[in-house]
């Protein structure tokens, strides 16, 4: 049940869009245990100045295509598996064509109760 | 101080956004003692391909009507809160012309600290 | 490592939302020690249906000028420092040419571990 919220410049074109979301998801496969089917994303395309994004901080160069991925998922993911998530989504973004420079990720945590997929019924008790 | 985001496909309705957030608003009254004026509610309008949501995941059959609904509330509702909110949501939604399948609930919590109402005051200090 | 995510009605002009991200960003500065080059931030222009905020709780006036400020940042920030912070927002926001009771202000926080600024790397381990 990760929910990912990815908020890219209008500009991109969609197929751009659909490789970061495929990074994403292929990152949360490969290094969370997520499963393919567990995928939720919500692509958010936001015209240049609704992007304020410093193009320094943090030691990289980042263009106008600079991209913000959210993940809200599970509690539990050890530092190891963050670190191993943040270097599998840049690096697939990087060969579908952005430059690393320009993935931004936040992870946010949540638990398990905090879950409905559908039917209103807690995925906990699925 | 729930904050709820509704993210809906661009082809429902305004009035079908609007059942789905009145079901949230009404869930988080009877369930979870929110006062009827205490709701704070964004509607996102997502193209079809901004929401890549699994058809099946969660053991339900997703339409293109499916929607997401994010909650930021205060940490302390219990599991059985949880449970009852998840179900509300979904009957009144149901009621009002969802699948109920189609319903996706993420919740995330905060403190009394985390909230300003306006006015530049913390919320914990009126 | 803030990420501050601004929704404002649409009928807002561009300078007004600049306003408003300023003072955003402005108040981390002043008071919670960020960076003013640590600036990341998602401006969301909506529809007056779509942003349903009741007009009074919390004893104030919203206009249909009342915006939502969300911010994400490092857990740790005491009381104080957050009692602050939305003070400082909401005067240069009024400053700018809001009403101070249409900044209704959202924090809720993660780790350090939960950031990468760019190149997939933790911005822990820079």
């Amino acid at each position: 049940m990760p929910l990912a919220r990815i908020s890219i410049p209008a500009h991109l074109s969609p197929q751009l869009a659909r490789v970061l979301a495929d990074a994403v998801h292929a990152g949360l496969e490969r290094t969370c245990g997520v499963p393919t089917e567990d995928r939720f994303q919500l692509i958010f395309r936001l015209p240049e100045e609704a992007m304020i994004l410093d193009p320094h901080f943090g030691d990289v160069s980042r263009t106008r295509n600079a991209s913000i991925v959210e993940i809200t998922f599970l509690r539990g993911r050890s530092d190891a598996q963050k670190r191993a998530l943040f270097q599998s989504i840049a690096k697939q973004a990087e060969a579908g064509g952005f430059a690393s420079d320009d993935i931004v990720i936040a992870l946010t945590e949540n638990s398990a109760i905090d879950w409905s997929l559908g039917r209103g019924l807690a995925y906990q008790d699925l």
